[in-house]
């Protein structure tokens, strides 16, 4: 066994032909994007690699909590947050080629481009987001080819980890049974008590959310909302999903608990991410492309704009903020209830 | 001289009174949040620092292309992109803070706000942001103390560093005196020439941005372009300091532009570290409050979402990118203008 | 309630003196170097008042397992480790500093040097470290005023995070209470059966580290190993303790034993962000100071090149993973222990 | 031209074969260990190019200062730290495998080791270490094949970034021509009038570096001096070239020789970007592999630890810092030398 027969460094750094030195017009700063979007690509392998093996957990029957699967399942998130924050920083690398640089090659690419990447989609894909949510649903048609259309729908078609959340989240009220309701109305009303008179309009919303009831005037609401809005609109949890999600998140202390809770942190983690990564992908192509059409036919900017907005999955927990309450004024929990949510030898 | 005198340490480690102390109720994580705000107003204390010295350079009738004062400019520019970038990785500390951990002391600082911060706003304003362009100027004006805003108005009164910015860039054609008209003439249709179908539209764009011509159809620009809006509404580059601009970016290779050059792009550097800043700031204060109204009374994230466009001091520069044309194409410089853009003894 | 008010930003914003002005030859970049002291200062006492919280928890007599404790101190000690990858990060800004600037007002500051600063060394005595075992002690009480010195000996008095540590780790085995000393010969068997003819050495030092037997020739091991080098001189983790941490790295996927497991990684990131900041330090210092003198009198690399392989707090913890055998030939654990370590509910 | 064609995606992205899978024993983490190699080695390509390419420009046999040759110098190795910096951060997801996920796969490994990176070797031949300065030159022969020793050995007989910096920096002299000697005269007076009583003794150390003189005694000063121990071995840079260096860094501020500076900042950015990312790479090994001897039979720890100090290549600019005196002592340049090293316009 030899390092670089292991790595198979014979593919890997073979691999990079820049069109102006075929050409016979060479481009010094070509090399470096191939290079950089070879690494994107190979850390996206890598995310899928992760977000699979998550999957495959969560779409077990059931998770056993005395097993290390909800602990594999956060250390697996929690590498993927990693691995984002390294993408994100890998954009300055990018920024070292200017605007005159990347001219001496540009037009040589068209129509490649980087929407064309079948593996961020599918990325996309995974994590949940459907065809339908897609921004700009034609111009994706018209960018891939058939089998790679194919290759993302059939995926899309797969059980998503959104999909799986919701039905973990459905299935978790075991731990509470018989005392749900009960707690829940409790919780409400004490919602309900907090609410400055600024935020009284908040109470509605919280029902839309944990009570499925539509919202009165989603026009009002939307005004001041982004999370009202998708709830205007499709949403991805449930709201027995949702009561769930709560109530991790306000006893979160109970060992039980505390892996759900970090599942949950570690998914706002890569949402958060995801979306600095596009929001700083968008300066950058900006910046070095400015409203010029990308090589790809578009222009870069406006698209990545509108997808930033659109494609944050996770944003239904990051919403349920708006509902905590102090820790002081919870219900408390039955001592059975207490009981449940810990260890044997710790009592 | 001792180092904690030097560094007056008894002000510094004694200015953290928690509100949950004094009131009985103490809150771990309050002490966070003072802490890394106090850090916060440290290091924009420094940038303002920098920023009015490099202010206080460029202020001068005339810079000496001879004398080390680009240079300077240069360096104290990327000096505040790399505290910049410091202040963005120091969210990361913030997200530590879990939103039931904020809400354990949140309701004592009302109506205290970050938004309240007076050195942030002399940031903007000693870079170039007017009174008029701010998003949300009533509530602004709101949240202020009447020295405080004074203190704001006057300085927003003196030159920013984006008028002087503009000053000195208008007086450089100095140095292609006696060429410039015939090199722009040639550079248009240069530029024109390179325009694929899809881009025809821009040469009227070019038109504005170069020789001040309103657009014809403002509106159907803007679709595409955010640069063209802000054209279409006000623009803070003349024309003749964006032809100067759009020169040093072509022929940057030159002595005795390089350093203009770095000027340009370390204040592209700085827009872009100070809009990732507020993009994850707005991010993180979505996470840990919510649409739940802010400490100060508004719900944050509307706030940081419209101030993340209108805040945006340099894209007037970033935008010159559109009108780029490859280097083997550029119009060659006379010997003349070679030799007045080099060294004595570089000949 | 005012922002500025409750952080108290008079004292802060107004605690800048630098020397070059108060002498009439004002140096432009002693303002960055008092600020950023001055922001290391917050961000230390941010550490302190962390450190000082969780050893408040492990400092009871017994941790209960059922209450949040153990995921506070999780919680807490991972706010460290990210606070120091910000100070890391922040050497970035200090090395905007070039050589020649500093000289502008070096002279000015002896002999105050960071050398001086109280709270580095209080956190480094209430993480562990004995005035014993500190790197130049001559020095070291040179430097400090003797109220200075009497507060860091005071704190060195009281049980550092580092002997809680080995409290909480020797109570552990009541968890395994009855099958501890079967479960270790096993083990040990298994582990001896685990070593490559080039490992054997290995045995004696797992004997040195678990049972106390002191290794029969401390030199021949010593050129290989810096964790026996300690283990030669002082201990700060017993046998038993030492049993503990390994039975939590190898089962650390059973419920109980997670938060333990996070206890341990989370101090070793703080161990390798303090050594990294430390080692970057020692660089920028090298790299702007030379090897002149430092303004406390010193050649600061020196001092900081010692320091940094002695005061490496919890290498007996990374030391562990000389001793662990693959997953797959782990002794099983007895299905009465395997209860003792879930949940009630996870049955 | 199609994305995924244009970066042969199909070979990048079918390069993993984790052993664990062709041995029936997968292991989840062997993916990531070898994505994260791969995505090293794409980035020594690409450092490789940027290298090479600024060693093809220093190779000329003169620059022309009036060219942007050296601009596109300093723009590629600022490029190259860039790129460093990222595969430091890259060691954090690393960092996310645990001792024992890396057990899972590691005896299938072996012999395979990173030490045996062709290009990484290649790297540091082509910045300047020489065969006979390499820590643990047996070991260094045992591990790689032999048409790779070839290739390493051949690249070392070219020359390198060093000594074509060490050339480059003989040939400047001419920009002072005729003021020379008498300005280093006057230097070296003030330099040792400069000196505090403490230092005394840097004067001997100076005329070694700039006039060739054995230190009389180099066992005192090696103790207190990492660069007098290199000056009493091998010096890379002979002592009008440390002239020309020191003459650089004292007066940056004229045109001529702001870029020069950033050449020397530049490669002082390399080394200490090399040199973190030396250290956290050691860290990393001792915290997952720990003393027991690693997939090439080695401990890695210990290799690693003495290759951190003598694989430092400009360590002697950087101690050109112990020669510099304030701003305000410097000798002033003639009139003549003025114009010589600023612009035909700016006068």
């Amino acid at each position: 066994m030899h390092y670089s027969d292991y790595l198979q460094l014979d593919k890997i750094l073979n691999a990079q032909e820049p069109e102006g030195e075929r050409l016979g017009e060479p481009a010094h700063d070509e090399m470096l994007f191939i290079v950089i979007h070879q690494a994107y690509e190979l850390w996206f392998h890598q995310l899928l690699y992760e977000v699979d093996s998550v999957i495959g957990i969560f779409g077990q029957p059931t998770l056993n909590d005395n097993s290390p699967e909800l602990q594999t399942i956060v250390h697996r998130l929690s590498r993927c947050a990693t691995i984002l924050k390294v993408l994100v920083h890998q954009i300055d690398i990018m920024e070292t080629m200017t605007p005159m640089d990347f001219l001496d090659f540009r037009d040589k690419l068209r129509p490649a481009s980087g929407f064309q990447s079948v593996q961020f989609k599918l990325l996309e894909a995974r994590l949940g987001l459907k065809y339908e949510h897609r921004f700009g649903q034609q111009y994706y048609l018209s960018q891939l080819r058939q089998p790679e259309v194919d290759r993302i729908k059939s995926t899309e078609a797969e059980p998503t980890l959104l999909e799986l959340l919701n039905g973990w989240l459905e299935r978790m009220p075991s731990v509470w049974a018989g005392t749900g309701d009960a707690w829940f109305a409790d919780y409400r009303q004490r919602y309900q008590a907090s609410l400055a008179d600024a935020e009284k309009g908040n109470l509605e919303y919280f029902d839309s959310v944990f009570s499925g009831n539509p919202p009165s005037s989603p026009t009002t609401q939307s005004q001041s909302s982004p999370a009202t809005q998708s709830s205007a609109t499709t949403r991805n949890l449930s709201p027995l999903a949702c009561r769930s999600a709560l109530f991790i998140m306000l006893y979160r202390g109970y060992p039980l608990l505390q892996l759900p809770f970090q599942v949950l942190h570690q998914l706002l983690e890569i949402d958060e991410q995801l979306s600095t990564w596009r929001y700083r992908h968008m300066s950058m192509v900006a910046r070095i492309i400015g409203t010029r059409i990308g090589t790809g036919g578009s222009t870069g900017r406006d698209y990545l704009a509108s997808a930033l907005e659109r494609h944050h999955l996770f944003r239904e927990i990051a919403a349920l903020t708006s509902f905590l309450i102090e820790r002081r004024r919870l219900p408390a929990l039955s001592a059975e209830m207490e009981s449940r949510l810990g260890f044997v030898a710790g009592a």
